[in-house]
């Protein structure tokens, strides 16, 4: 293989075959092909894109690069839950020990913040000491006994994803929906489920900004799923503001943990909801949407969805104890509030600039070595079709770090728009 | 500056500024954009090209990165002749020193054997002794002593340039006509001439395969040239066979001399006529096509170009007596011959193949640690247009190294296509 021919073939829009991409990945992870090959290689394919036989061999060499997992001696459903990525999405963070607690098993690697976005794992590490980084044997075994663990991804799955993605991040080809689909089903496949539900947003908080992108990808995440034998559904939902009240670090946790005691917020038990019926319906424990939403609902009016959230807590190192009453944790010492510049209905929520500003807060990392703030966060007073008065206070932004706050107030000027007319907002579509 | 930010937006066919470009080039430079970012931007420049105001940039950049010469002292035209490349090309050694000759000052700055095509400085360091890394100061007293000096690109020219060509010819991104003209003209310029002249080249043998794609490069070399008040023509001439009798090494030293004594090859000859008129004309030191072509023939006639050749040749340390009669120099040891394998006109002849034989017998390096044979070459007995009969020597190839002579041997099987008609072969087009 000359891998400067192979670039070429794909700059000229000339199909991969397995082992060519076999190949000229195996040499990037061992270091023979360079990572300026690969650079190119991947703005080639930004350009091109990528067939469907592509992309499955493209799936095939990123996951055959590490370890995939097996769950087939377990009695349960085992699946997964994803998302594209949104401002206040902590959905996963409910579902998946609802899910669990309904008899799946669930796997789920899960990642940091993402630009402008919010990760699953910087909330969760914000609980005293919870460890994410478990070893695969420590996962398996977590997953065996509480029925879920949530971990980053570790060195043993996918290590060519890992590569590829932080050279995309800095070379501008992470907005490729074969890259996007090559990089999540790979993780998704080693994780060893039988069915997967994904979530994908879009709007002005999402990466994909159009539906018609979201479909795209959508289309090809779920043909992929079915190529490699996992069940796969699709939940399209808008991220035209934030999901809850709350978009943060230890805010989330804790709208999370309000939501396993039944008093979350609309639109995230909504979500929430929606994506458990796909998985419920796939693991045949429930006939219909309406029996799975019910069989929701009754796991967490009992108690039995959050019970489990506590032991996976307790498994992976945290101190359940934060969560009794009265503690208080994680509290911010500074903190602001913007107020309506004028009376009518919030039209719209600049979401991109809310999340940039939850990253200036201390949420997210402009680059890999940033600290973050687990005090951080914004509270969200009202949302799209609400009446306001002018002078009502909108939203309420907080961390420890006074600097980064008035930065990020900056960034919070003018991010809703307020107008006369009614809106409705449409939160999941097909 | 943020590198990737900038990828992004030369990805999504956004214009970049000068000082965007001049940070990201002089940041690659310096070893601050690492190579896989360029690697990125180089991929995104070839699909989404560049503008007129970007290229200018560019050149710019590439032209600062170094130093750039100053010959304006000098009473002389400064000038210089320029080509794409091609098989048997040795242009460039019989018009540097007729140009010299007739009063111009050609500083000439040259490359190397790439892909399929020759070198000129391959051929001349064929010459004994014979240095072309002089350094910038030995380059202009030779200029100004004899008229002319041949070199390599050297350290101080355009480095910029020299990183981003060597990464391009690994990442598939060569083939840009910004990049390709941003990488010729930047050096040019740094020459400090007044007067150019560059050889487009199209056919199978060239790297413009369509004359629609060598008149776009034509025309952006020739508004660049005049953007930075340079002169420039443009001859536009074929490339579907090699050009004079010879493509090699030292075999190609020997066709220019003999050139230069008035006894070159007609098509070589018809080329470097029409290239030296436009810069006779240019300096105005004549005042008709039909003017210029009679000066150079005079120069050639009256020996005063050879002698300028052995003068230029003695300055940069090589042997002139290798050119004395009955000197034998380079003589291969090994050698091949092809017959027609029917008889006919000859209507085609694969150049591209033929050059990649020549690089096979040792004229060219497929890496850039393999050595060459000085004495490798081929012979053209017939050319596009010839009525041979079966049986006749078509062409002979020679070298001394015996396995690479099977080699090409292999490649040089089928080149020549011969049929009944009449074939006519347009050797200069408008």
């Amino acid at each position: 293989m000359i891998p400067a021919e192979l670039i070429k073939k794909k700059r000229n829009n000339q199909k991969l075959e397995k082992d060519e991409l076999s190949e000229f990945i195996s040499g990037y992870v061992k270091g023979t092909v360079p990572e300026y090959q690969m650079a190119a290689m991947l703005m080639a394919i930004y350009f091109n894109s990528m067939d469907p036989d592509e992309i499955d061999s493209l799936v095939t060499v990123m996951l055959e690069s590490g370890e995939r997992m097996n769950f087939s001696q377990m009695d349960r459903y085992v699946a997964d839950k994803h998302s594209t990525g949104g401002v206040g999405d902590k959905v996963s963070i409910i579902l998946g020990p609802l899910l669990a607690a309904a008899g799946l098993a669930i796997p789920m690697i899960t990642g940091r913040s993402l630009g402008h976005t919010g990760g699953t794992l910087d909330k969760l590490e914000t609980i005293p000491g919870l460890k994410t980084n478990l070893d695969l044997s420590e996962f398996k075994r977590q997953v065996q006994d509480v029925g879920i663990a949530m971990i980053s991804q570790t060195d043993e799955i996918c290590p060519a994803d890992r590569m590829m993605y932080a050279l995309r991040d800095v070379t501008g080809t992470v907005e490729s929906i074969p890259l996007i689909c090559g990089s999540i089903m790979s993780k998704k496949i080693a994780e060893g489920i039988q069915g997967l539900v994904s979530d994908v947003k879009t709007g002005n908080g999402a990466f994909m900004k159009t539906k018609e992108r979201a479909r795209k990808l959508g289309a090809a995440l779920q043909r992929i799923g079915e190529s490699f034998q996992i069940t796969t559904d699709i939940v399209y939902s808008s991220m035209d503001q934030p999901l809850g009240r709350y978009a943060g670090l230890w805010c989330e946790i804790q709208e999370s943990v309000a939501g396993l005691h039944g008093k979350g917020p609309e639109d995230t038990m909504t979500i929430t909801y929606e994506l458990g019926s796909r998985l419920l319906m796939q693991a045949k424990l429930a006939k219909s949407r309406a029996a799975a939403v019910t069989l929701q609902k009754n796991l967490i009016q009992s108690g039995a969805a959050y019970e489990i959230f506590l032991e996976m807590v307790q498994a992976q190192g945290g101190d359940p104890k934060v969560f009794d009453k009265n503690q208080e944790h994680h509290k911010a010492r500074f903190e602001q509030i913007i107020l309506a510049s004028s009376s009518g209905i919030i039209q719209k929520m600049d979401t991109y600039r809310i999340g940039l500003a939850t990253v200036e807060l201390g949420c997210g990392r402009k680059k890999a070595s940033d600290l973050i703030d687990p005090t951080a966060g914004i509270e969200f007073y009202h949302k799209i079709g609400a009446e306001v008065s002018k002078g009502d206070t909108i939203i309420r932004y907080f961390n420890s770090h006074e600097s980064r706050l008035t930065a990020a107030s900056r960034l919070l000027m003018n991010t809703f728009k307020i107008g006369d007319e009614a809106v409705e907002h449409e939160l999941i579509f097909q």
